[in-house]
């Protein structure tokens, strides 16, 4: 494989930015791979489980001499890192990211980096409910689909070394407008993640004495598994999504209401036909593996 | 292990009716296993994998002389299978079902078995969204909880059997009154499974050129599994416990719109803390396995 930056600083070593750094290592695409954070420990973790190079808490050593940046840091803190990044960084020095929501997030990093270099919105869709350095896997994004965001702005060779970089690590490489992005992202994944959240606080705040979850089956575990994923980052990606997630909420409610009239109205045709045609698509995807 | 019934007859060699009869065999808790069903595919399939020890599709040869009969069949077909079977069984045959929805099926069957035998209604909580003979298995109940629904009416040695039986195949037994089971599944299994299927329908409905399908991830994959279940199953679930899935229902919403107040709100804090305490919930249940 051949190597795409000689030097990548990975901020934020946790369960995507860990995963990349290991999988950048493993498969040579690049000189060094420096990791960057705020956690001791969890820096200490990735280093010693050999997914980077090194590791430093001084932004000034990180991202010195880097060819490219990768912000793996949540949301609302990758403009904030640009922005204590840029005097420290040298001309030219790539910046990417891989953050669940794009426009906002891109034209603001466009903003932070404008005069330094080149710009390059990445979106990989692969993640668990876990967190941290301990919970990354080198194989995360093997076969999986990583999104790149290009704006009018963005310069079409760093375009081609991001791609470069993901497809270096497995991914399935797609190029999408921002917007639609996170309108696509809204519906896919925030809102099963809100909805897996709701499920859970609306079952747990059922009194009568009984602990609910005792009697949950794996129907009941499996769709609320993602209600487990860090509190805080989804807030932060809630937040940042807000628009696109409350279409994609008003799309869910009439889903419900159809549903809810026909056991309103007793009508075991139309419901059934509903949930066949859900049950119909959701087998597709089974199928599509 | 003792035998609790002379001959057993298992009235739908699905997934849950033909796992019980296998578990049944293997575990030798009855003398003989008889699969009765509809579908002649299903029951040669049913007797190819040694669920059953023999099958029939003629109602009388199912129940005559058969100990107790178990209702595995779907919801709405119970009542009518009991009235069918009614003058064909034996004086004194136990009746009993494994039904999602309690109140009102055990209360028709009740009242359709009244003068033959005692009526037990169970609910084992295990189950997949596959169905049929091929996907039954002998070890679905085991460490699964059955939950029993005595009535006033209930005798107390037919309930001692049933709760042999299924203890016999490795389930926890528990007892409850009908309508609260009927409450509390509305919560951990019914509702979710409508908010599954409703989350395939929003998704898929959403137009913009691209398949939705091809972007989601394992948390998508995973929160909408049940939504591959059978639709005309669920449907008559759904329809049979309405009262119970509606009051679930409104708190599902409510816990929806107090996410949503936050997020329109902008209030990161109080989204973070409705979001961690589900978080709490759901990774309490992951430990305990």
């Amino acid at each position: 494989m051949t190597t795409v930056f000689g030097r990548l600083t990975v901020a934020g070593v946790g369960l995507v930015g860990g995963s990349l750094a290991g999988a950048v290592r493993e498969a040579g695409l690049a000189g060094e791979v420096v990791g960057f954070g705020r956690q001791e420990a969890n820096l200490r973790l990735a280093l010693e489980r050999g997914l980077v190079d090194r590791v430093t808490r001084d932004p000034a050593e990180a991202v010195r001499d880097a060819d490219a940046i990768v912000l793996a840091a949540p949301l609302a803190a990758c403009p904030e890192l640009a922005a204590r990044f840029r005097t420290l960084a040298r001309p030219g020095t790539l910046l990417t990211d891989v953050g669940s929501v794009k426009a906002g997030v891109v034209a603001a990093l466009e903003q932070r980096w404008s005069g330094v270099g080149p710009v390059v919105g990445a979106h990989p869709i692969a993640g668990s409910e876990e967190a941290g350095a301990g919970a990354a896997r080198v194989d995360l994004f093997r076969g999986r689909c990583c999104i790149l965001t290009p704006t009018a702005a963005t310069d079409r060779q760093a375009l081609a070394r991001v791609r470069a970089l993901w497809e270096g690590v497995g991914a399935r490489v797609e190029e999408m407008v921002a917007e639609e992005h996170d309108q696509l992202l809204a519906r896919v994944s925030h809102l099963p993640h809100l909805v897996a959240y709701a499920l859970v606080a609306a079952v747990v705040q059922t009194g009568g004495g009984r602990d609910p979850l005792a009697y949950v089956g794996t129907g009941f575990r499996d769709t609320t598994r993602i209600a487990a994923s860090p509190a805080g980052l989804w807030a932060d990606i809630l937040l940042t999504n807000a628009d696109a997630l409350g279409a994609a909420l008003g799309e869910f409610r009439a889903a419900i209401g159809q549903l809810e009239a026909a056991i309103a109205a007793r009508d075991a045709g139309a419901l059934e036909r509903t949930l066949a045609a859900a049950q119909t698509a959701r087998q597709r995807l089974e199928r599509a593996g």
